[in-house]
């Protein structure tokens, strides 16, 4: 019999849910257990044969699991568990306020380096397979340029604020990508683009009983940080609309790098492109955890231990196969 | 002082010379000499005042090289060299007839353990990056489907096969992908596709004097392996517009990834794209193969050895940046 990998995961939202369905889809792989902060009896998961617990009784599975997926926000859940979970448990995460990585890794490097423990932080597409592409584009091609575009997305931190908005009711925003400046960057042009020439925002908006369209357009746009320096466009919908149009979390972008080769006398243009287009963004934020949980486990069997982000796991490792079939059936 | 690592070039062909433009553009390294079967006085490098070696003379070099880029072909050259050269150099190579990767890699993975060295073989696009991006796919959306495209490019191979037609003078041969086979992967449909249906073939040819252009039409399309498989165009053109329309070696292609998450009461479509667009394939693949000369750099600083391919190598030990600035500035 061949032993699975024994993974459970922390935090049960959309990210967990898409865990436990991307864990479904791994036959190395079993689900142990899922850890909630709710009470257990209320959680529903996908397959209930799995047991559900308390998160305060997490350490009592210590040596049950061999990855704990987490599954929190990046804003307060994961700066306060990733810590102390590090501690206990080989972990991964997706911890994606990009600004405070290095403060975060240094947050689990220590505790996870004394436990003999990985602490695999910023997995996802944006911090994680972008940041990839970010490295390998300038690695290959050191003289050149790299463009990163989101969308079409929806943006939860955007549509946060639209709804915070006097007179909005509910809404949700989408992040566009501009299509003549994704042409121009494939193109090799290597343009000098502004914020707002890189991205559009759209707005979908159901108005309070008696708010002002003109009014609330107004504050939408307006808005700085998130929206005064975007072409921003703001429909306003009926509820229903909203409930049975704008019920996915689409999203996706592309990283570009866009260099030359040769010498200076002949140069030769080489254009490099990661895209995504992603039904769900939850769900392929976890199939990504899913695999490099993969790879954490095969880490820490090798014997490394601290903090480590997709920049620092081999290729091969986030696969089931063997290194040999992998040379034979992919390279 | 900050020491740079010490690379030689064995072959100085179109990808030994880009291999040089590459190095230039990498501060982090020097090229200390190429190596040639040719007659050393016979060989012009791009720096006139990099020294040229002949090939026979490699062994008394062998503690003033960090790393070997080995830029010969993979039929006839890589067989012989790669083995002899992985006993005393670590060494880097293209070597690209995929059927036979096993057994080169068992060829090279015992003399470079006995020696101490690495032995990194078939660095490039594909196998290479490709190869990456095809694992990147699978392992993240193991439901799913993966397509490579080639093109549009120059093939070595084809043209060759074009050029030993009875009554053909000269001539390329370009490889396109299927545009509406490309747009019915990218959207997501999982199209079962045969060879013929994912690239076109189209050839430019010079006819020799009294040639018959339809007797070399029709041995051209009916060439077995190389296009009796495919939809294949000929154009007869003039020597002079061969000389300045098709002396470029343009290359590229596509790995996209098209699979699904979620559960099977409710799934969601990903799809996940790998894009090149070269100018030149040569130089592209010669920068490949120097990001993946500093991996293996520091691979054999860290004391590993023996046969390595991209899929073995994490994204940060191709970049001359520290890990530290590599999490602050891409992740």
């Amino acid at each position: 019999m061949t032993t699975t990998i024994k993974v459970a995961i922390a935090g049960y939202g959309n990210l967990g849910r898409g865990a436990e369905a991307a864990i479904q889809q791994s036959p190395d792989m079993s689900l142990v257990g899922v850890f909630s902060r709710r009470d257990p009896a209320s959680v529903t998961l996908i397959d209930d044969s799995v047991p559900v617990y308390a998160m305060d009784d997490i350490e009592q599975y210590k040596d049950e699991i061999d990855v704990l997926i987490l599954c929190g926000g990046s804003k307060s859940d994961l700066p306060e568990q990733g810590p102390a979970l590090a501690s206990l448990f080989n972990i991964v995460d997706s911890f994606d306020t990009h600004a405070k990585i290095p403060e975060y890794f240094a947050a689990l490097d220590a505790p996870a380096k004394k436990a003999n423990k990985i602490a695999m932080l910023s997995v996802g597409w944006d911090p994680g397979l972008f940041s990839i592409n970010r490295l390998y584009g300038e690695a290959i091609l050191p003289v050149g340029e790299t463009y990163s575009f989101w969308g079409k997305g929806l943006s939860q931190g955007h549509s946060d604020a639209v709804r915070r908005v006097d007179g909005v009711k509910a809404g949700v925003q989408y992040t566009l990508p501009s299509e003549s400046a994704i042409a121009k960057v494939r193109n090799g042009e290597r343009p000098t683009l502004s914020t707002r020439d890189k991205h559009t925002r759209e707005c979908y908006v159901v108005l309070a009983d008696g708010a002002d369209a003109d009014t609330v357009r107004d504050a939408i746009v307006t808005m700085p940080d998130y929206f005064a320096d975007y072409d921003t466009t703001v429909h306003f919908i009926d509820e229903q609309t909203l409930a049975s149009q704008h019920n996915k979390m689409p999203h996706g972008g592309f990283v570009i790098r866009s260099g030359v080769s040769g010498t200076d006398n002949e140069q030769n243009e080489q254009v490099l492109e990661f895209a995504l287009k992603l039904g769900s963004n939850p769900e392929f934020t976890a199939s990504v955890l899913v695999a490099y949980a993969r790879a954490t486990y095969k880490m820490s069997q090798a014997g490394e231990t601290g903090a480590k982000t997709v920049l620092d796991v081999a290729p091969a490792l986030l696969s089931p196969k063997s290194p040999a079939q992998l040379r034979k059936e992919l390279l």
